[in-house]
């Protein structure tokens, strides 16, 4: 208590206070993901932010090691990183327990990841994700199950097929263009950096880059668009397949994009990224991928993994934009008003039978008068309010007030949780 | 991809992984918090878990502060600190927006706090804690509703009187007491770090170190239990009035413990901690107390305040040895399994048709036969198994399996939910 000068009321810079009503607001998107998860039998697990260093070193994008992470040294001298993002955690714990787990594995995280970004709109230092991800199956059902979940959980919160759009590539068929014209590893590489920067570089600058990429003057992606090898040509017959069975599955916004390519290093067939239709939110709501090869970097075979992940601050922008926020709950159901200081055991007793009929109940506790109290209530938004002095513990009947019409009612006090109720299905 | 050496599975030393059965066992727990603090109109804030380090310098217990904080210097050079509590940060909060929000505020919030210390039963470097304040109270009436609140929620766990013991003390009761014996402000300090060590050294080591806070053969401790002073005894009958009142609600197993004196520097009235009645739990579940002077550290006048932290290793291990550990649900309410790929369209179709009936559906998407899948389903605890071959897709029937009798029925295939949810029901 010895500090003389005032501290700042900021937090940490880039990050963000919840304060109820924001932290409502994501806790009810929260529970939309969760709930449709869920609904396919998904599992919630989580882990700590913190993780050993060396776990992201030369797997996750560069970008996000070298210039991103948060990483320090702890007082035992050991190397630590706040995680930037979930998979390498996910597969040090699915090769940690492999031999105990019941495979496949649908497994969910919601959590805050940290990047050192420069802080901008829908863009944290911490942010929250969900990480959806299925383990244990091989190819395309499995990659048409976590788009058909992606795609379940936009059309939850009421998004139709108009309001977001499935971008879908696949790194075997851009690896099988760059095989069938003999670049190596390095190139491969360059090319897909090359691709991912595309729409950031005019378009001479990019036209000019690929140059480099031509052998016998078709570049990868040029090969894919002719499909005139036929290796290339199978690979894209199967993908094909993938995105008609999405199709005729009423998901007539999968599209074929062979641009999207997502930074991450780790990724080894399918990739997808969904957009909003609407241009004002021009980042992905989500993207993800397979990645077959991470959990063995922890020693034994490779596990088939194809999984998401959902930026919470993006899909906030999306579902303002179309109006799908989730309706948020009042902080509580009724407040219990009382004339005197005397009333609060009364009251008190008169909230304590609320509860048990599962109502969320605030008691006055200040010395405000009445008309104070009700003013209170309004502005914390609660429905109902209702004063309990010695006349209504004495008859067991109260003046029940609906704040939003300002229409009052006398009924006994024990049918108030009964009235609500029916107010709430008959409005439902 | 590069790395040859295959990694470590194990977590960053001292924290703990939750797969989904440890993230559902602490879920749960959660939940019963945080529908207890709703039913009496708490809501729920949330932070980011980086601060910045001037925070907590000074202010939170030097212990913490000097060894076992986890502060680093970000790429800008700021001095960030993972928070070891949540208190400094609700001040901070409350501060920033005093003039908009309507007091008294009840709030909680449910989360990791980090601490560097030597990792044991019940404490790790990550942990979890439920913090609940109300702010903007002053008195014993909102100490009163801290400690019945604390109360509640053991209540709701289904934790019996005597399970549990709330030993409270006042900080200003100890102050009046000092004061009456003119120590001075360091002299109050080094005697009250005294009594919270006690227990950890002999007695005749205590009893001689007390010596020195003795002024005319009396110390503190022996004041306060004398009550010789009018000052310290005007203080003395006040809080037993608060803990009168508390009995008098049935609190039965609340008592006055003026050795309770708590870690945190800032605290000015109540302090109050929970312990298990079983000794195979030394440590405290809960504890807390008032802060008035917290928030005006960020300027402005003070802003009364009590509450409480949660540890919720302590309350597992507490909840555990009095079996009281919340029922927890199944991965899925139901398996359907699939005699051939072929079958699997319309397996996902049913599925659907479930899970519009808000049932949680696991879907087979593996090659194994029908033996095989049950006893997958068996493993994952799902309480039902329903095969969908071409018959039963033509029938509209099926056979529903109770995995846990192996009884089997016949039925309508869309007569499934509501039979499930009779079972549930008629069981409950």
């Amino acid at each position: 208590m010895s500090n003389k000068q005032p501290l700042s009321t900021e937090p940490y810079k880039g990050v963000h206070d919840y304060y109820p009503e924001d932290w409502s607001k994501a806790q009810a998107i929260f529970n939309v993901i969760r709930t449709t998860l869920r609904k396919s039998g998904f599992e919630e697990y989580q882990a700590s932010v913190l993780e050993r260093a060396e776990l992201y070193e030369s797997k996750t994008s560069e970008e996000i090691v070298n210039q991103q992470t948060y990483t320090f040294v702890d007082r035992g001298d050991r190397k630590v990183t706040l995680r930037p993002e979930m998979t390498p955690t996910l597969a040090r714990m699915v090769a940690g327990r492999r031999r105990e787990l019941v495979f496949p594995l649908r497994w969910f995280s919601i959590g805050n990841r940290f990047r050192y970004e420069r802080p901008q709109k829908g863009r944290s230092r911490e942010f929250y994700q969900a990480d959806v991800d299925i383990v244990g199956i091989e190819g395309a059902k499995a990659e048409g199950e976590a788009v058909v979940m992606a795609y379940e959980i936009l059309r939850a919160f009421g998004a139709t097929n108009k309001d977001f759009r499935i971008r879908m590539n696949s790194r075997a068929l851009m690896n099988a263009a760059a095989n069938a014209l003999s670049l190596n590893t390095e190139d491969s590489a360059s090319y897909l950096a090359l691709i991912d920067r595309k729409d950031k570089m005019p378009v001479e600058e990019f036209e000019s880059s690929r140059g480099t990429f031509r052998r016998n003057g078709t570049d990868p992606l040029e090969l894919i668009e002719a499909r005139t090898d036929e290796s290339v040509d199978a690979v894209y017959r199967q993908f094909m397949a993938l995105i008609d069975s999405l199709k005729a599955r009423g998901m007539d916004n999968v599209v074929f994009d062979p641009t999207i390519v997502r930074g991450f290093l780790y990724y080894t067939g399918l990739i997808f990224e969904v957009f909003d239709t609407n241009p004002e939110n021009p980042r992905a709501l989500l993207g993800g991928g397979r990645y077959d090869g991470l959990v063995a970097l922890f020693g034994d075979e490779p596990v088939p993994a194809v999984g998401f992940a959902i930026g919470i601050e993006t899909l906030t922008d999306f579902l303002a934009t179309h109006n799908l926020l989730p309706a948020l709950p009042p902080p509580a159901d009724i407040f219990i008003g009382t004339p005197s200081e005397a009333n609060i055991a009364n009251a008190q007793a008169v909230a304590s039978m609320f509860r048990e009929h599962g109502l969320n109940v605030l008691v006055n506790v200040s010395n405000k008068g009445l008309g104070d109290q009700v003013k209170e209530a309004v502005r914390r938004g609660v429905p109902y309010f209702v004063a309990i002095g010695e006349d209504e513990t004495k008859l067991k009947k109260a003046k029940l007030k609906t704040l939003a019409s300002s229409e009052e009612i006398e009924i006994g006090t024990d049918l108030i949780p009964a009235h609500i109720y029916k107010v709430r299905s008959d409005g439902a």
